[in-house]
């Protein structure tokens, strides 16, 4: 039977990626030997080091518009370090928007000052904060585009006169942006952009070198883009799984192909949990995430009837964050919506039993 | 034609254990579900990731002597900024016995003060340097345990009052050692523990938090120790890769076995470089590597011929690093015996050819 698989990450992949990433395990290129076991050096895996950093320009649309990619390891949580490092000189302003966001901030409290300069805390980050008032003494303001654990997502972004640096772990490649704006983007691959073990990073040449601060070389996203994402020997099979799934999101017809298909997604999913009697959604309406919807009970009673109720029913990865409980449907690129439908149907059926 | 491959890293690896990995990248454990899109929350990879930190114990033999074993992320690269933060207060004696060691060096330089207690600098890094006077004050002091460029390594190891924090990336598992005389040892996988993209750490608990500094929780060994190696999202497939791997070598008979196979491989081809006419080795005998036979033609006007040679007769990763040149066979654990005898066999062939 199907399994749909809702995990909010390391999430669902194409399935011609992972068939071809099992293949490049046993036999790379037809080269008879493992992908795995090759240099890092390998012209075959220079190849596709570069091939998917360039990928990652054009998807983005930000070819010869004076940005760098590099893939990094640490998860995103290694870049909020990174970020500090290599852009706070005296202050930076933080936009806090959940439990991920929140934590960029504390890590880079350890390397200098941070000011909060909006939250959404007050309402348990069910919203997006707006006409936010952006101090002009910033070195940089770092948001958080879309927050997986309460299910928000930015539609509109502040304007700043400082860098903007924005953390699209979670929706990265889901949607058109004019990423033009932004100064710095990351993510970790393991939703949109592959699996776990590699961080995107998309930066604007012209930001860096500006910090007083001796930074050490594997911290120092200059001395990354000066060896070509290549200082140290890169987590070669997850950057390999990040290129299958940049050459995907291209052959499917790049981001407006994936907006199309996760908006009409998200609607069919909000759709039910508006109209199902037994659930209700905590975010915002106009604030809503279109890659994480999340739901509760009305009746927590019903709890462990309709967790064993999607088990039954072949559905995977659908518990919220352990830190809010209730329910979240992740809906990346990869997930067809054919699992939403028929997320849907179970929703129904669990109603109509009740 | 079955392709030899004498990579430094990342390296060969047991048929066994890339055909399980390959398998587990289309179906983890018969679940419908890849390895690499179910959350590194699910039970099914937490185990692994469990077996593999005790697994490492117990191939060490350190179970129940108050040691924590981590995967992270980052390369051996990463660790050597982390250990630093962890552990140098006042200053720190590093032993410069090449590229990696004098990297270990200069990147903990950015962290605190460095004191170079011994360097084999002098000869090209040929040999390991002996009688080393150890200085009272060090927080710790730094080693690596094998020199890949120049294939040399430890036979015999410094016996210091301090902490004792050493680099063993490129033979861990590979011979047995009291590895109890040491308070850190760590090591990217790419070798002899799996792919590139997880760092083995393995850390006596007690030489942590005397610190003073405020360290980010990523940077924080005594976090990543509380959070079970599991503080963010791990590097799922290259953990799955060293959980096979370790598997493979307690099924092959433990380090004592792997030792007597890397032993009989190395003998064999230092036999051949010290017999060969046309080839000499430049690692002093007595540090010679079992891992990283490193050498060199006595007429570099053959190059190209043996380079040609080599490809012809499917021998791959052969050649020296960037750095230094000449030629390096990486006899690492999963390269069998029979393909040093092929190596040998085609030295002896150019030889006569020539």
């Amino acid at each position: 039977m199907k399994i749909h698989n809702f995990s909010s990450g390391p999430s669902i992949l194409p399935k011609e990626v992972l068939q071809k990433a099992s293949e490049a395990v046993v036999n790379f290129n037809n080269s008879g030997l493992s992908l795995i076991e090759i240099s890092h050096r390998d012209p075959a895996f220079v190849e596709v080091l570069n091939a998917a950093r360039s990928l990652t320009l054009e998807l983005l649309d930000l070819k010869d518009k004076g940005y760098s990619v590099l893939f990094l390891q640490g998860g995103a949580s290694m870049e909020f370090v990174r970020i500090a490092t290599n852009l706070l000189n005296k202050k930076a302003g933080y936009i806090n928007t959940g439990n991920w966001a929140n934590n960029a901030q504390m890590e880079a409290s350890f390397i200098g000052e941070v000011q909060e300069i909006a939250s959404s805390k007050d309402r348990n980050y069910s919203y997006i904060p707006k006409s936010i008032h952006i101090p002009q003494d910033l070195d940089y303001v770092h948001i958080t585009s879309n927050n997986t654990i309460y299910g928000t997502q930015y539609s509109e972004f502040p304007t700043v006169d400082v860098p903007l640096v924005c953390d699209m772990s979670s929706d990265l490649f889901s949607r058109v942006l004019d990423f033009s704006k932004f100064d710095l983007i990351y993510a970790c691959a393991q939703k949109n952009a592959g699996t776990s073990g590699v961080n995107l990073v998309v930066i604007k040449n012209d930001i860096l070198g500006k910090i007083e601060r001796e930074i050490p070389n594997i911290m120092n996203y200059s001395k990354h883009i000066e060896k070509e994402s290549m200082y140290n020997t890169p987590a070669v099979f997850s950057v390999y799984v990040s290129y299958l799934t940049l050459n995907w999101i291209k052959d499917k017809g790049g981001i407006a192909a994936m907006e199309r298909r996760n908006r009409a997604k998200a609607h069919l999913m909000y759709s039910e949990i508006d109209r199902n009697s037994l659930f209700y959604g905590t975010a915002q309406q106009q604030d809503r995430s279109i890659m994480n919807a999340v739901f509760y009970l009305n009746e927590p009673r019903l709890t462990t009837l309709f967790d064993d109720w999607c088990i039954k029913n072949s559905i995977y990865g659908i518990k919220g964050h352990r830190t809010v409980g209730g329910y979240r449907a992740s809906m990346y690129n990869a997930l067809p919506i054919e699992s939403v439908q028929h997320l849907v149907g179970v929703m129904q059926h669990f109603e109509e039993s009740i």
